[in-house]
């Protein structure tokens, strides 16, 4: 039997183990897309106790995984995401944690105690009262960016709005003693969801933003390009579009102008006028993005808001979201496809939230490949529900047999917490274990160890570094 | 190499052995959903001979999934499902066999042989004759019950039509010597299918059997209304639906009510109306079930009657059926969400039959939640073509990386048949490799292996006696 | 650790390693589905060098699956598909190769360097010159022809427009050095595909082919009976037909023909009426099919030609298709059970290519099963972007699951290229592998090895030889 969660968790081959050790381990990290809050970084937010750092502060803000987990469990909503009760939250949360077998919080909340906290406790009731004393003792000098000191972190990238001021940004760009590079990146999903009520009113604040207002679709367009070049000098190199549904069809200016207009007035949008609006913003967008050079990705497949109980009681992005069924393909090949054939389709990266998409977004990215650059366009590692070792593997294995896994910009967190680094660590152990199987079982040649640990160092955070142009 | 179905069947670890020997093996069987005859039971049936309990009774009734195989290896259909001579079907069944590697009937057909009749010999055509013999010797006395009290069997759920008298449940209500609960569960698939030709003459028989006319659709909620109440003196805890596909769309009561009549009247129904119809009873169902403390259960994506030519020569439900491909989420999120926001979702479990729908079904299910139960909507085990290994296993990994393994309600049979209990076993042994693989390869730590054995005996009985309030 | 490679490549079992060796290996290859060019075959074509015959001739014809993997490396077209420079393209394929780790490619192209030219070095720059050397020595004697012989090929059936006169394959049947039955397969694509732009042209050329003018769909439908009767009298026993979306929808003659006099005009055609059309075309055919007593084909799935500006500059078929999403099930189920309704369902095969539709498809596929054949309708081996590990394992363990592998016909190679055989030996070893692993861990009896040992024999060979009727 092997050790629960040694040094070699998850490496069950000596070539696992030696790409871990020698290669993968010693890294940095770069994360480029999270959502953690520019502000706390750049005053090095402290934690009043593990509670407030491990589940959340208490605001309806927090750690949406670990609240399903409690939830599923029945226990009582205040004392999941409300305000009160710190060391009762706690406790719930440990005395569950054997329960959660098989479940990556499991190995998650485990790692997170041993890397940033040196607790190698098993977390349970019996350690409960410990794992709190040491935790919150350490929690005195664990700040926020002792917490990314500690994780050899090199490059983070928040996710902002386009009329964001990136004044935190900037203070960090200023701030020397940070030893992390903090990038804002791009995220105009408000200026594409012309179907939602808050669509007029979220213009409206851009057009003070900008300084003019915005009255027709190419207003609009001007605005957003700004707000590009506005991004683009504080240093962001990414943008991020939570694509829920993919919307595309060909449209005209007047067309889509003539819907951003019915969108102003808060009138229906119907599918076929999203098709024509986001496809003209998005096309829009992918130009500029081509032009600056940034990455853009695509974040695919949420469904949002199923509780309307618990939206109405603790509003949207608390754990009441889904994964979605609809088939995008043919929209999202038309969409590359156009951008692709007028020579403007900027590096992208696709994220799959339904495992069913792998394999056939996998090998649509590889249909969009350009002389130079490795990957151009690629299949993000698993995101938010698939963020664990079954949704990891599938899409590593997608992955390997129809596309190049040494390729991959790999890993990033997509967290709110300064707490998510060692899912990285997760990340690499399994790249490993998978790469060592192969070995092991005679499918990949010894001789070419090399090329392994290479491959690994890349995934890591060379090809990162390079794609993103960090 | 590991001896052929021994004990230790399926048990790969020695942690997987103690869960299963120490704690599953001891675990009554709750079947909270299953086709069983209740006649069947009350008059505690006996088989003729082994193919009689094994292959049906020659009559196109019996186990659609041995006659699926025994197509697809090229027999005649008189000797598959039609009425003559038991022994040539056995023997064909059993010459078969051997080709059955990989496929659950394998397995089964092994688990059914030693668990009933003691037979340990390998079911080929060598052992035919001394199976034939020792099984129907056997079964002079094995009875119906008998094969239920074999397998420590607590409760059973039969499937029900909301016309139905229930005087076969009713009679074992009064019947002492009878050492299983037998309930009824609530399948009113024919007042929502408005679309079918058969639907204005089930609906004048629930008149007849609530003894006023249904003239409109207030009059078939209330029938319903006092349909669910009947059962639920009878004894009825949980409800039925094959949803094949999700219709929903809110619907007000007067637009619901004119596809009511047109159902009746036999006029096509369109998609849209399907929705508003289906989706104004679903509610309705919904609210009735919450108020009594049902739980509701949806089994969703069957693709019925899909050879034309079978289906006129012997018949629905005799194995030609398929899985549908359609997209459901958002529709299903829809239906779930009003009932959620009204406060009368009841306790749910959602049936999965495409495999592609896994993640996003279990992520859905872990929307809707409520404090005070464990897995107040979850997802049920793998349905009908998934009920196998590979099936069970996706279902199973799904549950446990997205959800919590154990809050699961567990096993069902869902079968026509009282030789279907092993499947109990089946899932049970699965479940304990599946745990066991954990501790083994350093996921989960040893220390906590006595709530490894609390964790299964819940997801084997203790989950679902609570759940379903047995 | 297993030595790369060796003679026991995939076997991980005594069972598995007896199976393939003693059982697999010896079988002759049926590659009943391939795009060989016939008169390749009848002039016995030689290869200039290694990087002809290996990846293609440098006229944007030749191995799109190694384009697509020096593609996303990030190489420049003229060196990917272009005329120019064999060494520099052989050289960039050998360098890239360790970075094919746990891509089919790897695999592929060293046992195409083991069993075609008896080159045993990992393939990488170190080896690259030796490689080139040895192989293009070798190449002086290995033509076409020999590469068949090689591997024990028995039987290939190319794949042939209706309006090919078949030349070639008249040839090869008077050719008595021929030692392989090279057969025929009619491909109707083209009058299938009534919304594209040389639909008419097509016609045309069809009506040229037959000596009458086609005015109506009566006239297309009987030219396409007289060319599958051509098609017969040559040898051909196989159709193939790549409906990249399912289109059916029951029509009558006058319906489908307006929509055959719209393509002719070249008009658009909406889905509906593709769906009336094609569907009215493929009911055709398969009552032709019938007749005969062809088997069919329906490749399912393809999303083609996604980059618009390589569709420009390159043409189709060079390796930027993908896969499409579109449900299905509904309107393949209808259509079979249409052609199945009348009497006039043809022997049929159904290829999945997207891995989510796996379960699905092949339970429909058991639902029309026909007394006296194995596997009426079954499920093809994986196809295109999943022929590789995962995506045959997927699709070996759906049909040991849902269906019975023992009446699979088992490989094909679907390829442009004689170095294509491995594939089948690829495909051996992973279903001697997966038998294996059922024995070894106690799934199915040693006793029964005789029995695997007939079906892994049926499916490398005689079940192909008598599901075609070669």
């Amino acid at each position: 039997m092997k050790k629960f969660m040694d040094k070699d968790f998850l490496l069950d081959t000596e070539v696992a183990k030696k790409l871990y050790h020698e290669h993968a381990e010693k890294m940095p990290i770069i994360d480029y897309h999270c959502h953690l809050i520019p502000q706390q970084i750049y005053e090095d937010k402290k934690f009043r106790n593990l509670a407030d750092a491990w589940l959340g502060p208490g605001d309806r803000t927090g750690d949406h995984y670990k609240w399903r987990a409690l939830r599923a469990r029945g226990y009582n909503e205040e004392l999941i995401s409300g305000p009160e009760d710190d060391y009762t939250k706690y406790m719930q949360f440990v005395e569950s944690m054997p329960y959660f077998v098989g479940n990556p919080l499991y190995h998650w909340s485990h790692l997170e105690m041993r890397r940033y906290f040196g607790i190698d406790e098993i977390i349970n009731k019996k350690n409960a009262q410990v794992i709190w004393e040491k935790a919150n003792k350490k929690l005195e000098t664990l700040t926020a960016r002792e917490m990314m000191y500690l994780h050899n972190v090199n490059t983070v990238c928040t996710t902002d709005d386009p009329v964001d001021s990136l004044e935190w940004h900037k203070k960090m760009k200023e701030d020397k003693t940070l030893k992390v590079s903090v990038r804002p990146s791009f995220r105009p999903d408000k200026a594409i969801n012309v179907e939602l009520s808050w669509f007029a009113s979220w213009v409206n604040q851009l057009a003070g933003v900008v300084g003019y207002n915005i009255k027709s679709l190419n207003d609009l367009c001007k605005a957003l390009e700004e707000r590009v070049q506005y991004f683009n000098e504080i240093g962001c190199k990414v943008s991020d579009h939570a694509l829920d549904v993919v919307y595309y069809a060909p449209a005209t200016y007047e067309e889509a102008n003539k819907i951003f207009l019915k969108g102003m007035k808060g009138e229906k949008i119907s599918n076929e006028e999203q098709d024509k609006y986001k496809g003209y913003v998005l096309m829009h967008l992918g130009r500029l993005y081509s032009k600056v050079g940034w990455v853009q990705q695509y974040h695919i497949g949420a469904l949002r808001n199923n509780s309307k109980s618990m939206l109405a009681k603790i509003g949207p992005d608390t754990g009441f979201d889904a994964i979605e069924d609809q088939n995008y393909m043919a929209k999202l090949s038309a969409l590359l496809g156009a951008l692709d054939g007028e020579g403007s389709l900027p590096k992208t990266i696709l994220y799959c939230l339904n495992p069913r998409d792998n394999y056939a977004l996998t090998v649509l990215s590889g249909c969009f490949q350009k002389e130079g650059v490795k990957g151009y366009v690629q299949v993000g590692t698993a995101w938010w529900f698939l963020d664990q070792q079954d949704g990891m593997r599938q899409n590593l294995e997608t992955l390997m047999q129809v596309g190049l896994v040494g390729q991959s910009v790999g890993m990033l967190t997509d967290s709110r917490s300064f707490l998510a680094y060692p899912r990285h660590e997760y990340y690499r152990r399994l790249l490993c274990q998978m790469l060592g199987r192969l070995v092991e079982s005679g499918q990949y040649p010894e001789e070419e160890i090399d090329t392994l640990g290479q491959i690994v160092e890349d995934v890591c955070y060379n090809n990162a570094k390079e794609f993103f142009g960090f």
